[in-house]
C-alpha cells in the first residue's frame, strides 16, 4: 500500500478533535507527516488492517507500525521525537501523571457530556449542560494562572483540550446550546484565545468553521431521525 | 492527618481490582506503603480531599502529593522507582505504546462488558457475553506465546489484567455466569494460572475469593433491587 513508503503516516477525519490533535502534535514537533482522510462511513482496508480492534480513527503509523488511540499516540510522538524537540508532556513523574490525569479527565468526562448537552434525548440535555458547568470548572481551576496548561507553553493537555479550545464553539453554534460563555469562565476563555491565535500551527490546525458547523448539523439531524 | 506523615500511602478498597493494582505494582518495586481501607458507603475526609474530582478509589499519595487514576499512578510508580527497580514498562516507545493501548482496552472495553454479562440488565446480558468472548479472543491473540502480556516478566498490561487473572472468576461466580472457558481462552487461562502462581506478590494481593464471592453476591443483590 502507498502509505507504507512513508515514515510517518496519520489517517484521520477532518472534523475529528482526535486526529486534530496528532497533527498538532506532529506540527508541533516539526515532523513531516503523509495525511489519509478516512470516509468514516466507507473505512478504508488500510484504517481495518492498521486498527482491527477499533475500527477507528485516528492511527498513527510509524515506519509500517500502526499505533492507535489519541492519547496513546501523543506519548508515542512525545516520547519518539524528544531530544531537541519541543515536548508535550513534563519531565517530572508527578507532573506527568497530572498531565495523564487532565488528559483522561477531558476524554472520558467532558466530551461525553458536551454532546450529551448538545444532541442527547431532549429530557437528558439540561442536567448534562450542568454537568459541563460542573466539568468546565474544574478545568477553569487547574489553569490558575497559568498561559496554558503545560504552563508557558502548549502541552499534553492543551492539545488534548483542542475539544473545549475549538470543537466546543462549533458544536455550540451547530446545535444552539451555549455551554461556555466568558462570564463564567473567563481562564477557559482567554485560554482558548491563545492556544487559537498563539501558534500558527494550532490555528491552521483548527478544522474550518463553517465547514465543521454544517458538517455537524447535517450529522446529528441524520443520527437523530 | 495521620497518613501525611507516611511517605507511601495508598487509599483503596479490598474488592476492587483498581486498588489492587496499585498495591501489586508497590510490591513488586519492594516499594513500602500504607494501606488505607476506605467505606464506599462512607468515603473519608481524607479521600475527598485527595481526589475532589473523581471521589474514588484508588489513590495514591506520595510525599503528600495525590494522585488518581489507577493507569495514571501505575505510570507513575514506575517512572518514580525506576532505576534498580523491575520495570512495569518496557524502554521502547513503541512497546510502551502497546502496553498502553492494552490497559486502556481492558479498563474501557472488557471491564464494562464483563460487569454487563455478568450484572446487567437480564435482555442485555448475553449480548454483553458475546461481547466479552471477543474481547477476550482479542487479548487471547495478544498473549501469542508469551508468558506474560510483559514478556518474561509481569508488566503494566498484567497488571491491568488482574480483572482477568482473579476479579473474573469471582465475578463469574458469584454471578452464576460462566465467561472464561479453558477450551476457548487456552492460552489465557494458561496466564491466569502463571500469573496467580508465579509470583508471591500477586498471589497474596489477590482478594480472598470466598469473601470476594459474597460481597459481590449482597452488593448485587442490593443493587439490582
Amino acid at each position: 500500500m502507498a502509505e507504507d513508503h512513508h515514515e510517518v503516516v496519520v489517517f484521520g477525519a477532518w472534523p475529528s478533535p482526535y486526529s486534530r490533535r496528532i497533527e498538532a502534535a506532529l506540527k508541533l514537533k516539526g515532523v513531516p507527516y503523509k495525511y489519509i482522510e478516512e470516509d468514516l462511513g466507507k473505512k478504508s482496508p488500510s484504517l481495518l488492517k492498521y486498527n482491527p480492534i477499533h475500527k477507528k480513527i485516528p492511527v498513527l503509523v510509524h515506519n509500517g507500525k500502526p499505533i492507535a488511540e489519541s492519547l496513546v499516540i501523543l506519548e508515542y510522538i512525545d516520547e519518539t521525537w524528544q531530544e531537541g524537540y519541543p515536548l508535550l508532556m513534563p519531565k517530572d513523574p508527578y507532573q506527568r501523571s497530572l498531565a495523564r490525569f487532565w488528559a483522561k479527565f477531558i476524554d472520558d468526562k467532558c466530551m461525553p457530556a458536551i454532546l450529551k448537552a448538545c444532541w442527547g434525548e431532549e429530557q437528558e440535555r439540561e442536567r448534562a449542560g450542568e454537568e459541563v458547568a460542573e466539568l468546565l470548572k474544574l478545568m477553569e481551576k487547574e489553569l490558575k494562572e497559568k498561559r496554558f496548561f503545560g504552563g508557558e507553553n502548549i502541552g499534553m493537555v492543551d492539545i488534548a483540550a483542542n475539544i473545549i479550545g475549538f470543537s466546543l464553539g462549533a458544536y455550540e453554534e451547530a446545535s444552539g446550546v451555549k455551554l461556555m460563555t466568558r462570564e463564567k469562565f473567563p481562564k477557559l476563555c482567554n485560554w482558548r484565545d491563545e492556544f487559537m491565535s498563539n501558534s500558527a500551527v494550532i490555528k491552521e490546525n483548527a478544522p474550518p468553521r463553517e465547514e465543521l458547523i454544517s458538517f455537524l448539523r447535517n450529522h446529528f439531524r441524520k443520527n437523530n431521525n
